[in-house]
């Protein structure tokens, strides 16, 4: 088993961080390899833009130019690198706080610049057809708001897959497999939950 | 009427850099008050995080961070103009490419920066509540999928009603009423669309 655990929070001091320190401990003790993308610690750029790769592409929607790049191998080295993770990934976690019903933008910036037309998918090479078919994924999330809220009768009138939807259906989009989120709603008590993560993430690994 | 246009596209050439002309022109004609706020162009950071303010908020929550740090004036230049921009404005226009399901990442950091606590919303102060109430937006988008892919029997299996869900959410939270959005599906005739985003427009401003 080989994870890639991507990573989007910007406080050390965290709950998120603890979470990312007791997937890391559990891969250890049980030998899993494992890479990380710590996105604000790697100060990845989150803007996808020509600067993504060279000059000649100028003209080409954004999407189309990827493509090309990716195919010539003129892609920057920090989209190679985390191409290079996906491919040899069985299973990627995103962990990341929910901001304004999504993620925070440096991860939605890791799709928008990784996920390439070639490599993750391609003209009817999508879904069960997709170029990441074989691999699984899943989310950890943290939610400000408490689980009530995240209720068809709750503030936000409807349930938290109904937010995570346009993040799954993004890697389902590639072939990837979603397996169940792990969602801390609200404040909670952190020793208890470092111990809730670690038998979520054993059952993943398993 | 003054209207805050946010546009988030890096290509000059686009489909979309052409709506947005057209929307400025017609803005001018109607002598309609705006202010653009051009990401790309802008250089908008997209990344929230302690840059944002003054170090010693380093400790707290992001979320809290930010509150203090506009109660007591602290927060960056950038975000104070957008804060100024939103204030003066009774209609918020936020025109993008739909990628993977959602805004552009330097989109969604203008929401993770820009809709701070205790400016856009507080504690009780939601939805119908929300401190932006009195205000309306809308969302101009373009896909890549026909309008056929985003239907219930579509490879999508959704309609963009959706995709566009958590955006819409994010912006009725703060107490923001939002318009029916212009949706442009797969690759169409710019000339016609020009005329129709015209008279969608002259809907908004009428």
């Amino acid at each position: 088993m080989n994870i890639l655990y991507v990573y989007a929070h910007p406080n050390p001091e965290s709950l998120n961080h603890l979470l990312k320190q007791q997937a890391a401990d559990l891969f250890t003790a049980e030998n899993i390899e494992v890479s990380y993308s710590d996105l604000y610690s790697d100060h990845f750029n989150a803007v996808a833009s020509w600067h993504d790769f060279s000059s000649e592409m100028q003209q080409l929607q954004y999407m189309l130019a990827q493509q090309k790049a990716y195919e010539e191998n003129k892609l920057t080295t920090d989209i190679k690198s985390e191409i290079k993770k996906i491919t040899a990934a069985n299973h990627i976690i995103l962990q990341f706080p929910l901001w304004w019903f999504s993620t925070p933008a440096i991860l939605k910036g890791w799709l928008d610049r990784v996920l390439v037309k070639g490599f993750a998918y391609d003209t009817g090479k999508i879904f069960d057809a997709g170029l990441l078919k074989g691999k699984t994924a899943s989310l950890t999330v943290t939610t400000q708001s408490s689980e009530s809220a995240y209720q068809i009768q709750g503030v936000h009138h409807a349930t938290i897959d109904t937010f995570l939807h346009h993040i799954q259906h993004t890697l389902r989009f590639t072939g990837i497999e979603m397996l169940p989120p792990y969602v801390i709603y609200g404040a909670v008590d952190a020793e208890r939950k470092k111990k809730e993560y670690k038998d979520y993430l054993r059952n993943i690994i398993s």
